[in-house]
């Protein structure tokens, strides 16, 4: 593998530094899910933590830098899941955390950012819009700016799960990562392509929200002017380059998948198997859904990356319905 | 604390027993859920499984002392949850489980014990039917009964979670379990009081089958004629002396809470944690519900026991509509 910004040293020394309560998360198979699927699955856990999503591995590691470095402040953009992270990792650490959002993102995280004394501040615009205000404002108040998937705290934080993933009897052959901004895929892509490289990994993306899906494609930075999707955590327009480039390293695939199956990958994931998911954490069952052929009789750990949803948009997502069986 | 018939070094030998999947459970502060029940509330979460409760950790030890033995068979009761890891244990250790249930046990939970390969009996009546069918089996057939909370292993089994709560920093205060037969209690309840005797032991049970409850207040055994509540984890009329004895020796508190309360707390536990939980699995906050006063700022985990639902009534149950505000 070509070297990409990651560091798998500096990724095992992370797990020194991220609170315990977010790291060995369940991996589980699930086999009820299997019979519509067609496939050996396997569970990775990401939201049975006190901010219910993979990002506090992240924010862990950039917390505990500023603490180290004497820094008081720090600022953000986010979807809600990064946000909600920064401020539970700051909070212990005695960081001002400032969190710029779009006034449209799931109110149940802006919520769980306050909750948590971070300062929030929404934006009339979307998820881009707010990464500009975060910018304005780190450059005012002289702040460090968290940038997620540009820095390199947020890439090895999350790669961490790649280790507990690698080290697993029996192996896999496929993992299947929600793609949004990279953080997530480029930092499990790394560790797994450089310890278990002979494993699969395919990221997935919404239709509505294909920027990075078609760079990746296409080898170069392609931006949208929209996004329409109910995958709110992974809905970017204007992928970073330094990203692409690693996920050009990692990415064995990155597949698009419809809302349709996503609604279905999250009334599959309550009815087979218990867990309430925000839709991005849908992404890998919508993919095998879309395309059983390809995994028939393979054995694939999809990560469920987060559990931050508005209890009544999920109500109306998943219905009260039987989930009809394929 | 006097001798019960439980044995802290062999829950400690279970340890390495048990399949490591079913070990060292997320354990996890919730605030989330703190403002409306007045106290800090921690989560031990024992659904991310593949059985999606906690009584893997006990059939785990009853599945492999049999497998040493040479045994090729066992039939336990079960109202679905110790039937479906009873199954889960006995499928990889070769054994022929069989399992008697309640034809009016949640559906969910037969349908997992039957796609586990195990053989499913049903009973025209309730738990206490089954648990006369299934002796009945063992006498005919020669083989191991394996009976919930009489034996050893599954007390000990569910004791191992007790090893996982006494040695977290911060410590707790209080520890809410969910009582039915008396495994949960009175494994989590031996080993907190005989290694941190000064947290509070609370066994909770539905008022619609408040049998071991009635029993622990009068130092007696004493049946009912019935039960009535959607706990049916939890729903047995027969308290077995021996598990009485030892749940005299490690409750502080045994008490009873309404069916509303279970239900408010299992939405509770969807809107403010994400868990979709079986009511047993929302005693706990149930109990917090009913005596926020007794509760006021102390620290309280409660253990989430199991997940398995039938779907279509967790919606009845939660409904749609959102949470009023206490």
């Amino acid at each position: 593998m070509q070297k990409t910004r990651l560091d798998t040293a500096r990724i095992r020394a992370a797990r020194r530094v991220i609170d315990p309560i977010f790291l060995d998360t369940p991996l589980y198979r699930c086999e009820a899910l299997e019979p519509d699927l067609g496939c050996m699955v396997s569970i990775k856990l990401e939201t049975a933590n006190p901010v219910r999503s993979f990002k506090a591995r992240g924010t862990e590691l950039v917390a505990s830098l500023l603490a180290d470095n004497g820094s008081r402040a720090a600022v953000c953009a986010s979807a809600g899941n990064l946000g909600q992270a920064l401020a539970w990792s700051g909070r212990g650490r005695g960081l001002d955390v400032t969190v710029v959002a779009s006034r449209f993102a799931t109110a149940a995280k802006l919520d769980r950012i306050r909750a948590l004394d971070a300062r929030l501040e929404l934006v009339d615009g979307d998820h881009e819009l707010a990464r500009e205000r975060a910018a304005a404002i780190a450059q005012h108040d002289g702040i460090r700016l968290v940038e997620d998937s540009l820095d390199i705290e947020t890439c090895e934080g999350a790669a961490t799960i790649g280790l507990e993933l690698v080290g697993t009897v029996p192996s896999f052959d496929t993992v299947l990562i929600a793609l949004g901004g990279g953080a997530l895929a480029t930092g499990v892509g790394h560790v797994v392509k450089a310890m278990a490289p002979e494993v699969e990994v395919i990221c997935i993306q919404p239709l509505g929200a294909p920027a990075m899906t078609h760079s990746w494609r296409r080898r170069r930075v392609v931006t949208t002017d929209s996004t329409n999707t109910i995958a709110d955590g992974v809905a970017g327009r204007r992928p970073i380059p330094a990203v692409l480039d690693d996920l050009l390293l990692v990415a064995d695939d990155a597949v698009l998948v419809q809302e349709a199956s996503i609604i279905t990958g999250m009334r599959m994931l309550l009815e087979h198997a218990g867990l309430v998911v925000e839709p991005s954490a849908a992404l890998g069952v919508a993919a095998i859904l879309e395309d059983r052929d390809r995994f028939a009789g393979r054995h694939v750990v999809t990560i469920v990356c987060g559990s931050n949803v508005d209890v009544a948009a999920y109500h109306r997502w998943v219905g009260a319905a039987p989930l009809h069986r394929s």
